[in-house]
C-alpha cells in the first residue's frame, strides 16, 4: 500500500481498475474495427492507442464501482465516453489545425479533413450504438444531452474564443460544454447504473463538472507556462491559434487602452509579428493573471473534493478525491 | 381527388401529411435552436429552411400512419431522420469542397468548415436527444445502427470512389451506407413505433432500402446527365471530384487499354484536361453505361414497389408505391 500510494492518483485508479480497464480496452478494440471501412481504424488506431491516460473512461468504472454496481454496462458506458472525446478530438483536429496533440501529429495531418471528419462521425455513432446496449434511458438521456452540450460549447468557443468581451461566464460555459459536459456525464452515469439516491448521482455530477472545469483551465494555464515535452502542446499554441482562454481574459480585464490595442491586434484581428508572444507572457506577467487562474483551477479542485467528500468511503472515492489534487499539481 | 392525383407524389404525400409535417418543421425550429450558441440557427437556417423536399420525413410519418399509430412520437422520429440528414449534409460539404448543394451556396463557403463540423455535431447529438425522447429501445438500435452505416459507407467511399477496382458490390454498399441506410431506418421505425408485427416492419424496411439505392443511383446518373437548374447540381460535378460512380464503374468493366488508361488518369490520378468530361461522357455512351444504370435504378425501384405492395392497403401505401416511380422518372 505503501508503494501504492507513491504512484500518482491516476496510477493508483488505472491499477486499481486493471480488470475493468482491460474490458473496455478491448470493447474499443472490438467496436473500432470496420469490416467494411479499414481506414477507419488507421485513422483512429494512433488516438485510440496513444491512449492518454483513459481518464474519462476511468472516471465511469471508478464511480459506477465505488457505488457497489456489480452488472456488465459500465464498461460499456466508459468505452461511449473514450469514443464521444476521440471523436471529438478528430474533429478538433480538423477544427483547429493544431500541429500536435499528445505528442504525435494529428490525425488531419496524417489523413485528410475528410477521413477524420467521418471517422468521428463513425465513432459518435458507436458510441451511441454501446450506449444504447445498456437499455438504461437514464443514462441515454444524460449522454444525448451531453453530446449537444459539447458540440454547443465547441460553436461558441468560435465566436467567442476570438471576441475580446468575452468574459469569465462565457469562459465557463465554453468551458463546462468542451470539457467538463463529458467528465460529468461520466461520473453521472456511474452512479445512475448503480441505482444510487440522488443526493449521489448529483455529487457525482459535481465532482465530475468542478474536475472538468480544473482540467481545463489547468490546461489553458499551461499553454502559456507550461513544457512541450510534459504537455505534448507548444507553448504560446492558443495565443498563435487566437484562442481568448482565462489568462487572456483576466488580462484583458486589467488592460490599459495600449494594451487592449494589442489584445485587439494579436487575438481578434489575428495579425501577429515576432514577439508578440513574448509580449502577451509580459503582460499575463504584469496583471498577475497566470496566479489568479491558477487561484481559480484550485478552487474548482476544491469543489471537486467537496463534492466527492459527500460520497460514502470507498477507496475509489479517495483516489478520485486524489485525482483532484493532481490535476492541478500539474501547475504547481 | 382527380386534381390530387394531378400532383406529384411527394406533393401527395406532402398533402396528405401536412399536419404532422407542420408538427415536425415546428419541432425542427425548436430543437435547432441554441440559446448559447447563436451561429448554430445562422448555419443550419439556409438548409433546414430550403428544406429539400422533406423526403426522408415523410417516409417516417407516412410509414407510422398507414401502420395506423396514433401516439406523438412519429414527429420526433420525422425529425430525428431530418437532423441526421442535415448534419450528414454539413459533413459532406466540409469533405466534398462540392459548390453547390440545393441551388445554394454549401453551409462552408457561406462559413468556415469549423463551424460546419461542429453544427453538424450538435444536430447529430440532437438527433439522438429527439429519439431518446420516443423511449424506444428498438427504435434507438435501429437509428444508432444506421448512423454508423452511414458513416462507414461515407469513409468506405473516400478510397473505393477513387480506385478503378471498386465492383458494382462495393458500390452498392456504399450506396446503402450514405444514402440506403437513413431511408430504410426511415420507414422501419414507422412499422416499429406502430407495433406491427415483423413481416410488415420487414417489407417497411426492404421499401426504404430499395427506394433509397435508386434513389442514389439515379442522383449519380443525373450528374451525367441531368441539368443543373433543376437538379441544382452540375453535370460532371463526380467526374471532376473523381467518384466513381455507377455509370463509370459499368463503363470501367466494358473499357479497352486506352479507355483504361483515361479512367485511371482522371479518376485515380486525378490529372484532369480540358475536354476530358466531354471524353467521359462519350465513353458511356460508346458502352452503353447510362442506359444499363437506367434499368438498374428501375429495378431498385420495382423492388420498393414490390416491398410496399404487401402491406395492408391505404391511401399512404399507395403514394409511396408512386414515389417509388416518380424517383425514377426524373431519369425518363
Amino acid at each position: 500500500m505503501a508503494l501504492d500510494n507513491a504512484k500518482r492518483p491516476h496510477e493508483r485508479l488505472a491499477a486499481a481498475l486493471a480488470g475493468d480497464l482491460a474490458e473496455v480496452n478491448a470493447l474499443i478494440a472490438t467496436r473500432m474495427a470496420s469490416e467494411h471501412a479499414p481506414r477507419i481504424p488507421e485513422v483512429t488506431a494512433h488516438l485510440v492507442e496513444a491512449g492518454g491516460k483513459r481518464l474519462r473512461p476511468m472516471l465511469t468504472l471508478a464511480s459506477a464501482r465505488m457505488c457497489g454496481y456489480g452488472g456488465p454496462y459500465h464498461v460499456h458506458l466508459a468505452a461511449t465516453v473514450e469514443f464521444i472525446h476521440t471523436a471529438t478530438l478528430l474533429h478538433d483536429d480538423v477544427v483547429d489545425e493544431s500541429a500536435q496533440r499528445r505528442g504525435r501529429p494529428t490525425a488531419n495531418l496524417l489523413w485528410d479533413n475528410k477521413s477524420s471528419v467521418l471517422t468521428g462521425d463513425y465513432l459518435f455513432a458507436r458510441a451511441f450504438q454501446l450506449m444504447v446496449e445498456t437499455e438504461n434511458l437514464r443514462v441515454l438521456n444524460i449522454l444525448s444531452n451531453a453530446a449537444a452540450t459539447i458540440a454547443e460549447g465547441e460553436v461558441l468557443q468560435l465566436t467567442a474564443a476570438q471576441d475580446l468581451r468575452t468574459d469569465e461566464s462565457v469562459y465557463l460555459q465554453v468551458v463546462r460544454g468542451k470539457t467538463a459536459a463529458l467528465f460529468s456525464a461520466a461520473t453521472e452515469v456511474g452512479g445512475v447504473i448503480a441505482g444510487r439516491p440522488e443526493t449521489e448521482i448529483r455529487a457525482l455530477f459535481d465532482y465530475g463538472d468542478a474536475l472538468g472545469i480544473a482540467f481545463q483551465i489547468v490546461d489553458d494555464l499551461l499553454d502559456y507556462g507550461g513544457d512541450a515535452a510534459a504537455t505534448g502542446k507548444n507553448v504560446g499554441d492558443d495565443f498563435r491559434e487566437r484562442k481568448l482562454t482565462l489568462p487572456v481574459i483576466k488580462a484583458v480585464a486589467l488592460a490599459d487602452d495600449e494594451e487592449r490595442a494589442f489584445w485587439s491586434r494579436t487575438i481578434e484581428k489575428g495579425k501577429q509579428e515576432d514577439g508578440d508572444l513574448e509580449h502577451a507572457l509580459a503582460l499575463l506577467a504584469k496583471h498577475g493573471a497566470m496566479e489568479a487562474t491558477r487561484v481559480d483551477a484550485i478552487a474548482w479542485a476544491e469543489k471537486a473534493k467537496t463534492a466527492i467528500k459527500t460520497l460514502p468511503s470507498h477507496d475509489l472515492r479517495d483516489m478520485l478525491h486524489d485525482l483532484a489534487d493532481y490535476v492541478v499539481a500539474r501547475i504547481n
